[in-house]
């Protein structure tokens, strides 16, 4: 039996391997800028601050589509085109209603992104008209699919979308059938625009990749939410909440908690950051928001907790919580179920991703990096009778 | 109106952006090597020519997920599983058959793999064991998928899979509704051994991105085919077709119709490779196979306006054919429609992608390079009335 002698490679004579690109740099972008020392972010020339305290999603998604703010007459046809595009094609609907219960909702959402792709608009000439309004539709389209989905999932009735309203009032009313009070869409609102965009993230970067081969910007969404989906990147939310849950569930004392994971070995979710050295300024925002919205419905000890542990933290590790560690606090708050929390990230990152995408068609060049080749050479064939 | 100034930035002040990550090596890998100088490649020690002339995709699709080749209990294992492994969940059919027959075929096979994850395997406790059997459901799929697509959208009965025979035959037998002979057997195997693997190009390096965030292998496989449908990577061959179909149709002089988009600075499909300095091995393998079709199919003018462009790209502009070129002709000559040719690609691809995918969770780092910004900072809010 061959067996493959990987082993007794000498690494040592190989060129350096960047493992997981740190560091290097890949693009120039108009999109985000990130001081990770400072703990500053800023959107297309907006620090994060600025847009949290004055902006709406939709102003958002307009300023990382075209690198500005819009005046008046474009925000009003900015926000009509997204309500008027939030309705789903029947074939997805029918595929959101018919799949599996316990699928994954940021699977269904990636599966019903990719078929949105089946019924995609005509191709204009105009190339940066056309990649706007397949940004507008998808944008539009997935708080459509997050809510059908959930309730689907729980035996409820679909409720369809408003033509009218913000995309954070519609996804709330469609969520729960029922009109949102002004402090919770102001929330989503807020919670939209901290996650819309974030540099050179991993799904953001899965976004350019496959717009660098050409493909459409459905592949490259679809592809992105895949990479959104995993633990180590937007999957992180949802599992603070869980060790939150965890905590109540064995009635363990927060601070006691934490250590125990510690000498495991295990890692705490919503802690840490490759590239920021102090508090992430989205999770200094949500802190206060998560503060705020705890006590307002009664949850207090969520919020405690959170502070109990990242003084842990922080004591113990030296490290900082990032805008997972408080956006869990904050969704559990609104009553939005933990395992929703990523297909919300996707919904605000998805005017990032498109925004990405629209920079790098414009000026575009295959992302392919190279691998290092470490197995063997040259191995005789071997029938198969003789392995 | 707030206006955006990149263009007063000097890049010059900034660190080196690597734009495409080229000569970047980014990962060790087992999979295969390229010897851009000499035209060679390695599938996980043996060479693409070894392989060419003995394997079956099977076997190579062991090879690419275990770094060595099976023994015959090995090997009959695995051929058992991918054939028990085939029928598609009745949702997938189901979005299959009613969506849009105007779908693009990649399109749908993206959508089709992610909605697969909603009825994925249950998670054992051996992870290896977990993985290597979702590659074995996914690769034996896909082929289910591709050729269900081309009869529905076609109005025809779509025909279920065989629980015997290999990939080869039993996909041509779906597509067709009729056994193949077993020349047509022989060539279909041989392209999918030809397209299975090839380093970090830019699907597989996608399929990595993604699952880097622990993201499971749907998502990574999904990402990839978007990335493989783009015209500068997988969309390459269906383009060749068009060109050559095109000449026909123009009645055309092969030279002249070269030399003319050559004058008008349009691209020609099917030649150069950021990697190859001489001719890729495949597309040398894959020209012989060409040569020997068309004249047994009657389609010797195509194969000779390929050899016509071939010397004529050379003549111009010194570069060779890559894998794209010859098997346009090779899957026209065996009457596969040429927008279906990418989807044959995934078929087989997937076994690489799934490789890497194995590869990159049992050593795995985020991917996340860094995008430099070139945009403003610290702009003042203008309110919308005002803009």
């Amino acid at each position: 039996m061959a067996e493959s002698t990987n082993t007794e490679i000498d690494l040592s004579q190989y060129p350096h391997i960047n493992k997981g690109l740190a560091g290097i740099v890949a693009f120039s972008s108009t999109k985000s800028f990130i001081d990770g020392e400072k703990g500053e972010l800023i959107y297309a020339g907006y620090d994060i601050d600025t847009l949290a305290e004055n902006a709406s999603f939709e102003e958002v998604c307009f300023l990382l589509w075209n690198d500005r703010l819009p005046n008046q007459e474009e925000l009003d046809g900015l926000n009509t085109k997204l309500q008027n595009n939030r309705e789903l094609p029947e074939p997805v609907l029918n595929y959101i209603k018919s799949t599996s219960k316990n699928a994954e909702p940021m699977a269904v959402l990636r599966t019903a992104v990719s078929m949105l792709g089946d019924f995609h608009e005509v191709q204009t000439d105009d190339d940066k008209e056309f990649r706007l309004n397949q940004a507008i539709s998808i944008t539009a389209k997935i708080p459509t699919v997050i809510a059908a989905f959930d309730r689907a999932r729980n035996g409820k009735n679909i409720v369809a979308p408003l033509d009218e309203k913000s995309t954070a009032y519609n996804f709330l009313y469609m969520l729960n059938d029922e009109e949102p009070g002004e402090k919770a869409e102001q929330t989503m609102n807020l919670c939209l625009i901290l996650h819309a965009e974030h540099g050179m993230n991993a799904s953001t970067f899965t976004n350019r990749a496959i717009c660098s081969t050409e493909s459409d910007m459905y592949s490259s969404v679809t592809g992105a939410i895949g990479a959104l989906k995993g633990p180590l990147h937007g999957g992180a939310n949802q599992q603070v909440m869980n060790m939150l849950m965890d905590i109540e569930e064995k009635d363990a004392d927060p601070v006691e908690y934490v250590h125990g994971r510690l000498e495991r070995k295990e890692k705490i979710m919503g802690f840490g950051h490759r590239v920021y050295k102090t508090m992430d300024p989205r999770a200094r925002i949500l802190r206060g928001m998560s503060k705020e919205l705890s006590e307002e419905t009664g949850h207090e000890n969520l919020y405690e907790w959170s502070e109990a542990i990242l003084k842990t933290m922080k004591d113990e590790k030296d490290i900082d919580p990032n805008v997972d560690f408080f956006s869990a606090t904050v969704y559990y708050s609104m009553g939005i179920k933990p395992d929703l929390y990523t297909c919300i990230f996707a919904m605000s990152r998805v005017s990032g991703w498109t925004g990405h995408y629209i920079e790098q068609a414009e000026n575009n060049r295959l992302v392919r990096p190279r691998a290092m080749y470490v197995g063997e050479k040259n191995k005789d064939w071997v029938p198969v009778e003789n392995r």
